[in-house]
């Protein structure tokens, strides 16, 4: 259905992942790819940004035009995130939901804080290890509420519906069951991954619990709401980029000429720099 | 010191990878690489054979002539040892010490049971990821004695002399202490990594206790002691290669042109087979 288009380099500032579609048109993975990929409610597309063991943080640029993925920067560097044992690198694929919107203006219900201004985040548990940029069909089984410095993150938690196991998981109990430990380090993950960055352990919401599916898809319809304003410009954008190519309704909506010249202005895909050395190295730290 | 030479194809079993020293003689890295590094007692060479968190169980051919490394095979497939949830792949730098021999016909005192007839394994714990056929210098921290189907399996621990941590770590203590987890996953991983391909639990004598750098430098010395005895042929050989080409005093030396010749007459390196799907299919099951 979609296919990747690289330019720059990897592992450098200069690289740019964006998404074509079958027609070979440029779409935003942002706002141009439809949040439902089939009829039923719970079947979603999800835009894989990292794929499970990597640690290299890409992640959809808000900020620029047609929202290629690209590698987030702290301090000057390339961020990579840490190894915390025993965990290697990203322990799901892990991405995002089209067409959502945790609105920093918004203080949700449920939680009590302001949203992370970026759209919401999704683990994928599947046997495959995806590739970065790969739009995948999801069904979406529960979710987490990390809190992260005041702000809302909701972790989706869902399967491919293309996995080998897909009907046997329906539910948020299903991951426990028939995925021992999973969940836990999951929470474990995100409690401890900032923290070789110098910063303070994650919290969460509602005790460290995971909510079920149905909460979990009212979640996203609110983020989708949330979205569909701030593309129709009902929502002050602030520094989030609208440009899109499908939104017909859109006032960001751009011609297929004007998407084709972002693209084509950008350096063609090279060489890349080589990973850090420090991205080998294993973390360890109290497991709460 | 060394350098690899592969031959035949990656993920097939005509995969070959050969050592050559720093004169560019083929070397056995069973047979003739110094078990001692230097002339501290506690400086070994290591042969890495399983990089950390890969998954192709690369061995020492100890029944091939010059031994060098390729994937075990079982039941007609190329072995891929399985991610045994929360580990990926290997979780240590794996391979064997040189020069040491677990004598399948010597009842173990300590343990009670028969040798593996393999060199002595290495887990090695520090912070870089090793190379396929790496030659580095350890030194050892302790030893986890495995009991895989009535054989006694050495596990010994141990981490590069070279690891910016290095000077931190001079017992097993150390590593409880420094690594906090890392000793349980270990013996979490042994128990269970057979598991997935219908075998069970591996046992461990000493109540699944570590010992300590004293006892497991006493292990390595009687398992030198055995290979001397099987490379002077004191010790029936059975189906191992003692063909070696360092060994000045052995029956089994070979000449540089005899070396050579068994490495030439093998298909040169050239593209591999993809990994199977199933590689990475992440297995749960009780943790013990």
């Amino acid at each position: 259905m979609y296919r990747v288009e690289e330019r720059g380099r990897v592992n450098t500032s200069s690289y740019r992942l964006y998404l074509r579609n079958a027609q070979g048109q440029i779409v935003s993975p942002f706002h141009d790819i439809p949040l439902w990929a089939s009829e039923s409610q719970n079947v979603f597309n999800m835009v894989v940004e990292v794929p499970r063991w990597t640690n290299a943080k890409m992640e959809i640029a808000t900020k620029e035009p047609l929202n290629p993925i690209k590698q987030d920067i702290k301090k000057g560097n390339m961020r990579f995130v840490a190894n915390i044992f025993p965990h290697k690198g990203y322990i799901w694929n892990y991405g995002a939901l089209p067409q959502t919107w945790e609105d920093p203006t918004h203080t949700d219900e449920l939680t009590g804080c302001v949203g992370d201004n970026d759209p919401i985040d999704v683990c994928e548990i599947g046997t495959k290890v995806c590739t970065r940029g790969e739009v995948i069909q999801v069904k979406v089984l529960g979710t987490l509420a990390l809190i992260d410095e005041g702000e809302t993150d909701w972790k989706i938690i869902a399967i491919d519906i293309k996995d080998p196991e897909a009907d046997k998981f329906n539910s948020i109990d299903d991951v426990r069951r028939l995925k021992p430990g999973y969940l836990e380090a999951s929470v474990d993950w995100f409690r401890r991954y900032k923290v070789p960055d110098g910063k303070a352990e994650n919290q969460f919401a509602f005790n460290s619990e995971f909510k079920d599916k149905d909460f979990a898809i009212n979640v996203i319809k609110n983020t989708h709401a949330s979205w569909k304003a701030l593309v129709m410009r009902k929502s002050p954008t602030g520094e989030i980029n609208c440009t899109n190519t499908m939104v017909s309704d859109s006032p960001f909506l751009c011609s297929e000429t004007d998407a084709t010249a972002v693209v084509e202005k950008l350096p063609e895909f090279g060489a890349g720099d080589s990973m850090p050395v420090d991205v080998d190295k294993w973390w360890y730290g109290k497991k709460n």
